[in-house]
């Protein structure tokens, strides 16, 4: 039983994500179809990239993933389909594949790139603005059903990389920064706990507020204490237990998290 | 491996959506099943007719359709099963299927309509405000397992049809409407791109705003820039790029789309 | 075919829902996954208790039902597996189940409840933050592929239950109160009809508006008007046809909402 996932841009409201299922199953009628997440806000590449990146690796190996947040659908970019490690991916070639392609070239896993050029695995209409239903669906649902890679076009090995978010080390710690803030209002970092040489020792700074130290999950605190805790990706969090922390603090993605270390003072 | 698609104004919050799940795959459990859309505005019948047009034609033949926006849920209106061309619907007899049903009618397709009124194909218990439960998913269900769509109830041959917005012409060339507006803010009308004689000679005039000509996809100008299309489904579109064009040009369903021809001028 | 069903306060937006799934498919990859609501407000277990109670019965025997609305993930609370008549539940040990437990004890259905401590059965890392994915969700898949109940840990008997609402008797009548507002803005009560010894001669109080008896559907009276129907699980529901009775007359949960019987008077 093979299986596909789904991520886009397209919301829920218009029938574009049934479309693609629709012709998915045209082609491989058995295939098992995961949504991942329809309400990546429109165009924002660097977000799509993210949500894909945490939760592609936990499907089963020889899934297909089929991604499209796509501003430049109908000009010259580039649509791809990639392996990386032993997952499957279909999406335009604008980033944001990025950290997966860089997680899996950091451990030397498998890492190859066609360009989409084969027409006879695409709807036989090629709209300009509709490569989702078009192209990225009926060519995922073909590799799903076994098609080879190598069939879909030309490989290439230049693939488009986004800037992705990096913290930087300063005489007191790490200067961090907010790269997703979830449905709760949690607000994620790009400071891996495990880059901090004293994790009992921190102090986390966020929009003029300090944190003393880490606590385990949110229960551990009363309702409506700001807390930081380890995200389920291993990464620093600040939370509001039962509450909303983006909407308290005000932030946005992008925004600087200060994580101070005592012993360096 | 037959297939069930679902639209309804339901949302995805109480849980309505997912007992029809359970109703259908305690029928036939190995049904796939797509939504397509649950996000219709409550008891909008016109936005529920056009988002399942575009959408159904793209499934496999065989697939069942169960559409439920159904103001009138628990009067005696009637509950249908239609074939038309090559799939089967489930819906209440309200207009839903009208697209549907002119483009069978006008492409010579098969085009059949059963009264629901064998209730053996429904639940045991049935509420006078939930069908969508206690009817049309079991009956869907029943469907796609190969029940006979004459065993449903009883053949007609008068749907109910609504008034669906056509574009009219004028001595400048057409006036269109404005009949979707999608989560990007992309305004969709009822004009045909190959009703119009002269494409390459088109002025859009929307609020007070003029475009002129088509640009091919949305990449091919600069962000913000207010551009017209041809949408994925071959209608005039207007869109910003990277924006939202409902919202800055402070569209409704119904508003006028002068499209002029500069030959006739 | 086996099925799980999936109801949490996830959301849809982040891939926290898409990466149980993944996770599921990894162990039992032919299972049938089903929605029932990942828009429980955030940590509202009473919420999600009345969700899932008027879903998963419709569900076939043999069903496994995971749902994750947890504020105390990561604290000692227990994590429970349980069989409720025909039916299987992974959940938190906070609630979550406590009308479906109150209706098999009531029709002497089996009960049984396990805790969750075979680590066998959960991923290799658990984080202290998202047992979604890393307990409840491959625990479910395990139940579904077959695992025995028992193999997931510990019996117990004394699983938390929380206070449901109940109307209460009066002079005049039945003082119920408001349990559930849904996606039309039709306002549910705790008073279910059969309650009612004189439903013919009833008239319905709420925020100040009177309602003279029942309808047996909203397509009865015409749109803008206030009704009162029973739900389709049979409780007494207040509605405005083609409108939002809940913003009309700025219901919230817990509201009191008083049927007079009048021959009480």
């Amino acid at each position: 039983m093979s299986i596909i996932s789904l991520l886009t841009d397209f919301g829920l409201q218009d029938g574009f994500v049934g479309v693609m299922k629709g012709v998915i199953w045209g082609i491989i009628p058995e295939v098992q179809i995961a949504d991942i997440s329809h309400q990546i806000e429109p165009q924002n590449v660097m977000q799509g990239a993210i949500t894909l990146w945490r939760v592609a690796p936990y499907f089963p190996d020889g899934s297909v993933h089929v991604a499209v947040v796509d501003p430049g659908v109908g000009t010259e970019r580039r649509a791809l389909a990639a392996q990386l490690g032993n997952q499957y991916y279909i999406a335009p070639d604008n980033g944001l594949l990025t950290p997966l392609i860089q997680d899996a070239k950091s451990q030397d896993l498998p890492c190859q790139f066609i360009e989409l050029t084969n027409s006879k695995y695409w709807l036989s209409a090629v709209s300009n603005t509709f490569h989702g239903r078009d192209i990225f669906a009926p060519v995922g649902a073909h590799l799903a059903a076994g098609i080879d890679l190598d069939d879909l076009g030309n490989p290439f090995d230049d693939p488009i990389l986004i800037e992705l978010s990096q913290p930087t080390r300063t005489q007191e710690g790490w200067q961090a920064h907010v790269v997703a803030i979830d449905i709760f209002g949690n607000i994620e970092t790009d400071l891996r706990a495990d880059q901090v040489e004293s994790l009992e020792q921190i102090v986390v700074r966020i929009k003029g507020r300090e944190i003393d130290g880490l606590v385990s999950s949110f229960g551990h605190r009363q309702a409506g204490e700001l807390i930081a805790v380890i995200s389920s990706e291993g990464f620093i969090e600040i939370a509001v237990v039962n509450g909303n922390a983006a909407l308290d603090l005000k932030v946005k993605i992008g925004d600087v998290v200060e994580v101070l270390i005592k012993s360096l003072e």
